[in-house]
């Protein structure tokens, strides 16, 4: 059914389409796009009402005995379990690092629950879990917690991972998707689509001439660079499920603001749009899982792009639009062409068990 | 293989089988038992090495700019989603929330990932969601950042549910379950086996005259009472997956210490009792969802137990044993007949699935 079949009237806005309409879960409930937000802001938000999970962002803000904390999770089900450039277990640390980095937080520790399908190869689990050690020695955060379970064969498939993390706010700083104000620049720290193709690509068995290698990285770092630039930032996000797209079209509707960006300046490997072609998706929607957006007023726009491109996982970082006013919170673009497009919310499931 | 089989002779005591006997997971390593163990020793603890880790209590501590926070995270996989008692939803607030209690911590909030099937009944998951509401509300605790996957049909069951806490540990209090001492009192808080044994007659549609109903509560309230009452409390632990056995046996181990238990002392519904009896099961290695076991001095024993039996929760307490030194690290039971028992860890996987 087509947005227009629902007659759909706000598609950058709210949710217009019913839970009802879907009496049972979806792959695309869990792909980051529209049917997600559907779900958390049609059941999951109204059932765990609370002022911190309004915030709808990357992590929830507890304050506990004076200090700031940031608090996230993310459960990690990609298959398959190792890809070109990285595994579920790096995958997990590296995601969650992420989520308290885009509140502003330094990564502190993290919890780790295991849920493995009976007859999984005990290699391939110390596989994980040797990577997931590593990526957290990398990073500098301690695994301090854990749980497994185990289900049968057929009830699960091979490792689940959730990852928690508990991290410390900056002083002063909070972060927000609501903040985006008309005149702001859009930046994103490198070129889109790595991930998802790189998934995508060993799923479909395809060999490119050039491999596709996920961007799977931790991104305090170059967070904390960006920061310390002092420059005037609002809005961090990394675009993970739903890609670009998706996340700019969330920014857009928590700041009741449009986008206008430039389809050339967007970064994209030649490999990556290749790939993309053939199997005709959209890399404005495939997965990043070490790349991040930055909102931030106009004039300081430079020394942020300044600040990423002097950075390891930011020499590609461009510029690639702007803010402005749009009751609509439509999100468009400039095309390589000269024309101009909408770029929507992603309606269906485009890559399940990206992540 | 029996543990003679398999040459074992410290059964109280380290995990002497390798991992390298099972090439694959088996349900058992996820059971509670010695495999769980195992896996947890053998495999997850030296790869995550590191301090608040190796503690191997039902959570870390974490001190942040000052402030003692408490840790902890648990994956909920129960079959079936909805049993006499609860549902996977409030026992999985109940769980993590009791997690954190043990630790001597006030929970402050919960994060909340969800993995779910396609296909899964949406008001099936409505049910949960609620219930998790529900229960969050009644602790008091906000479930305040979340996520949510979906996975392909016969990829996962229904709802896997993994929630992890936050807590603020009371001024100057460390529990740890190393710090039994010789002399020390033995305590439960109630009748033991009942969560266990709910899931299992719905499991095997067993209809006994007096219904079986889960006992998942959230303890934090019964744990502010114990040591509210300023008895020298040493441990604190809930009988979850392998069931009083199990976590006696770990305290005992943690702590190098044996311990003899009364079995006339230990509270079991006659229902109960009767349905382990039927289905050839001992209730000490039943899972609980609502109890906890207090190892304290034995002269404040009299005044744990007074606070317990004060409380809704804790109407049943009873003081069923004493530690003792043993180099074995033994844990004993005298019977009902006059006999003495060791009252081994649980070598298999008695009950799949029980949280």
């Amino acid at each position: 059914m087509s947005d227009e079949e629902r007659g759909d009237p706000a598609f950058g806005g709210s949710c217009p389409v019913p839970l009802a309409d879907y009496p049972t879960v979806q792959l695309a409930h869990g792909g980051g796009g529209r049917l997600s937000q559907q779900l958390i802001e049609g059941l999951l938000v109204p059932a765990f009402d609370n002022e911190a999970l309004a915030v709808l962002h990357d992590g929830a803000l507890l304050e506990v005995a004076g200090a700031r904390l940031a608090f996230t999770t993310d459960s990690y089900v990609v298959r398959p379990l190792f890809f070109p450039g990285g595994d579920i277990g790096s995958l997990a640390v590296h995601g969650t690092v992420n989520d308290l980095a885009m509140c502003g937080a330094q990564p502190l520790a993290l919890s780790c629950g295991l849920i493995l399908e009976e007859g999984l190869e005990m290699a391939t689990l110390a596989r994980v879990v040797a990577s997931m050690r590593a990526a957290a020695a990398a990073v500098g955060v301690p695994i301090v917690t854990g749980d497994t379970k185990v289900v049968e064969q057929g009830k699960g498939d091979g490792v689940f991972i959730t990852t928690t993390g508990v991290g410390l706010m900056r002083e002063g700083l909070t972060l927000s998707g609501d903040a985006a104000r008309p005149g702001d620049a859009i930046l994103v720290s490198g070129a889109i689509g790595d991930h998802g193709m790189a998934i995508m690509s060993c799923r479909e068995s395809l060999a490119f001439e050039a491999p596709i290698v996920s961007d799977t990285a931790a991104l305090h770092g170059l967070i904390a660079a960006i920061l310390d630039s002092g420059a005037d930032v609002h809005v961090l996000r990394d675009p993970t499920r739903g890609g670009l797209a998706t996340t700019l079209n969330e920014i857009a509707k928590q700041s009741a603001v449009g986008m206008m960006l430039r389809e050339a300046a967007i970064p994209l490997k030649p490999a990556v749009a290749a790939a993309c072609e053939f199997l005709g998706l959209d890399p404005l929607y495939v997965a990043n899982e070490g790349k991040l957006v930055v909102v931030c007023a106009d004039a300081d726009a430079g020394r942020v792009l300044a600040a990423m491109r002097a950075h390891p996982l930011g020499r590609e970082a461009a510029i690639i639009g702007a803010v402005h006013a749009d009751a609509d919170h439509f999100v468009q673009m400039t095309t390589a062409f000269g024309g101009r497009r909408i770029v929507d919310w992603l309606s269906g499931e485009q890559l399940p068990r990206i992540c």
